[in-house]
């Protein structure tokens, strides 16, 4: 049987070729486009796929772009997709698709599986994911983890194989520190198998701080960015590079002293992010505790300049970068640049803090209906996206809720504005807020998107039931509304004592 | 003998009376303010002397303000020292002094020990100090710790014995959330005792933010402030007091809910900074062990808006309330507010890990020089205040290095501009930069003040002396600085790992 690769968004299937060879479609798009300099962008997720379309529409240079990724049932449907008319994300940003038809219109953007393409690279942008395996303890708290590089160092190596020798490899994913040296090693060794000099060896480190929403492209584009090189040519290089994709006057670049330190800013950004939406969760519950709304005293204190990254509590924490890259900080400390023993305790107690937080928040279900009671009821989920504005249910802490619901054998309706179809679960998600089921027992504000705040609609249509529990997990709902809710509902606020 | 109190500034000694009765003081003092509403300070120390004359110094009312504090051998002299024209509080904000000399010439300001002040009171501020009784294991890491709240319930009680019915009393002690309404408790028993009416009783809440320094008077009366009252009536009333010493207008009051609320809003705010300052402390061992210039790194962090609190990292975190904040907090939790089990683990665990900083940078001496060869290395010290450009040694991180050094059998000689006398350790401290030993082995710098960055001078004379160890733990030495200083010196900056 022929093996095909689905894209989830049209749902039209591709097949996947055979014979691997994409040569002549390669040499047909770069003859198309002669003359340009070749962009290779290696990986077509989240950021891979748009940083290709920003590379394709360079604010002052013409590139060829291509993009790779693997021929795998998971991943060709991409590869084909752009090639067929359908970019493979799907965003709030109009830009995203603007940037896009752009590319078609002036046919500078080609994707393709074969490493045919990085001969003809003038930069190769490294894009690929570096996962962490997580095992989790029952109450979903991080009991241990591990990072595996193999798949990483085969994407280099494959590079090193086939790029000319004055290529400039741009590594983007977010590694643990020291990766890009031992990137820079397997490089070497496969110049000096091929009889390339190893002087020319140019690779960089810069990492993007791409946030999927409606600034898509602007977290690209129009954005503060760090970067290093392995050498002061290296370095250069990558500066030239990035001064053609992003409006450096507006957002200076930041040079770091080497690879490890550009490496470890990203890392450290998230882990700092981390640990402060962990730091926030005991808070939570000692508010709740003494009769104080957390909010409240949150947005006291962030008035002081010197207090305004303090957060707010909330249901956890989602996404591809905060649940994982304080635990690539650490692993490379213990594996890679440390005593071979130490690693980050903090950041990763901050992972393993909020990745309990959604367990937490369910605790209150369960002490609300006392632990049998909450078999069968119905519960209405606004929300299932990690975050406001934005469909991306990546690791999103709802994810885990949800299953603690299914758990103790509840229905579940779900609903969110920016999501149609929950990837992870499979499930089909409302979009629609007039068509909620009226036949519920319990809703939960589970994700803080703006159409649930302020909706007066919403608050009437839900005023009309009858003693619901309202559980508001991330603090959307005003005074007011509480009070107009409590009229014939019980509402629960999590991090608020005073309700 | 007589008992005596000392002025450890002018170095004057006062005679503490023998019978303890100051009517006639006070009599006089209010009738040479009559008409004047009454604003009593309970308690002398950095908060409420300052408090005191900002109070004498209203913007908008005039009153008459009677500072108390206990006529013991620790306290008698900041009493008679106020009545004799020395403001007990030195500080590099030239308005202190400048606020004081106002009250002397209005003659509004009156200090006294004599309880028998609290029946004239329109309002008391309680500005007593509330301390952690910390345990600390043998690298000063926390172990233990304990709340005494009694002397501060004495305090209360002594305000509930002798106040008027309609007076308002203002906590603006830093205290474990919950003890406001502990505060009520003790009142209300002292109304009912008096055959006054508990419903008259006026307490609010509301912390001050101030900061010794150049900015001291203005980080009381030009600061948003938060504020709260055991009801609506005490809430108003701290809200007209306020309005007469903040300038309220350019730095809108915010009030809170209940009283815990501020209470735990104050506690949080130093936990926030507290475990920000602890969580980098990894982050720069990561940093030596990987090549990394961590202030470079995070200097590059801070350009994100929400990446702006970040901390560098430092020999410690020294003063009178990161230290212990987060501990009251936590206490509370355990203790009045919580299930009686359950702490603030991370808060607790950033004062420990705060709390190890200096050992942690003396470690690195031991490291260089091997154990035993420390012993009688003479070391220069510059800086012994915690924090730059202030003259407060209170739990200074330089305190623990010095001991450690000392326990090392090093000779240690002391350098800075804003502190004459280690109070703490009876120690004479050089202010003279130009008169540094010159026979020495290591220079380390402790405190960040600016009279120790760009200076040329500094530079030249260490540059004169041969093979040092210069040893900078808080990052104040640039590039430039440390290559000039490397000719012929050992560099080492804590937190950077490239050079």
């Amino acid at each position: 049987m022929k093996k095909t690769s689905k894209n989830p968004i049209t749902n039209k299937n591709y097949q996947i070729p055979e014979i691997l060879d994409d040569s002549l479609g390669i040499n047909n798009f770069l003859s198309r486009n002669n003359g340009k300099p070749v962009v290779v962008v290696q990986g077509l997720g989240f950021v891979g796929a748009v940083m290709s379309i920003v590379c394709a529409n360079a604010l002052n240079a013409e590139y060829a772009v291509i993009g790779t990724d693997l021929p795998s049932e998971s991943s060709y449907w991409k590869i084909a997709s752009i090639n067929d008319g359908f970019f493979p994300v799907v965003s709030s940003d109009p830009k995203v698709e603007e940037y896009y038809l752009k590319t078609k219109k002036k046919d500078n953007f080609y994707a393709t599986y074969d490493n045919f393409a990085y001969q003809f690279a003038d930069v190769v942008i490294v894009d690929i994911n570096l996962d962490v395996q997580k095992e989790s303890s029952s109450d979903y708290g991080l009991s241990g983890f591990n990072v595996d590089l193999s798949s990483f160092k085969l994407a280099i190596r494959d590079i090193g194989q086939n790029c000319k020798e004055n290529v400039l490899i741009l590594i983007e994913t977010t590694v643990p520190p020291g990766t890009t040296k031992i990137a820079t090693e397997i490089i070497e060794s496969e110049y000096i198998k091929r009889g390339l000099s190893i002087d020319k060896v140019k690779i960089g480190h810069s990492y993007e701080r791409v946030m999927p929403g409606p600034n898509y492209i602007d977290s690209i584009q129009n954005f503060y960015r760090v970067y290093s090189g392995i050498n002061k040519i290296s370095a250069d290089s990558v500066e030239n590079f990035l001064r053609t994709i992003i409006k450096t006057d507006e957002y200076p670049l930041t040079r770091l002293g080497n690879t490890n330190s550009t490496e470890m800013s990203k890392v450290l950004e998230n882990s700092y992010r981390a640990m402060n939406i962990s730091f926030i969760v005991e808070w939570s519950r000692f508010a709740e505790e003494a009769g104080v709304n957390l909010y409240e005293v949150v947005n006291a204190i962030r008035m002081r300049p010197t207090h305004k990254n303090i957060m707010l509590p909330g249901i956890g924490v989602g996404g591809y970068c905060l649940t994982k890259d304080p635990l690539l900080a650490s692993w490379s400390r213990q594996n890679i640049n440390g005593d071979g023993n130490e690693g980050l305790m903090m950041s990763e107690m901050a992972v393993s803090t909020n990745d309990k937080m959604p367990s937490y928040a369910f605790n209150f279900l369960k002490s609300f209906y006392g632990d049998n009671f909450l078999k069968g009821k119905r519960v209405q989920l606004l929300g299932v996206s990690y975050i406001s504005g934005v469909g991306d249910t990546r690791f999103t802490p709802v994810e885990i809720f949800y299953k603690e619901l299914v758990k103790n054998e509840c229905d579940i309706y779900l609903h969110d504005p920016y999501v149609s179809y929950w990837e992870e679960l499979g499930l089909v998600v409302n979009q629609d807020l007039n068509t909620l089921n009226n036949d519920i027992d319990i809703v939960v504000f589970s994700t803080g998107h703006s159409e649930y705040a302020n909706n007066k609609n919403l608050i009437k249509q839900l005023g009309k039931l009858d003693n619901l529990l309202i559980y508001d997990t991330i603090g959307i709902l005003s005074d007011k509304e509480i009070y107009t809710l409590s009229k014939n509902h019980t509402v629960k606020v999590l991090g608020r004592g005073d309700i």
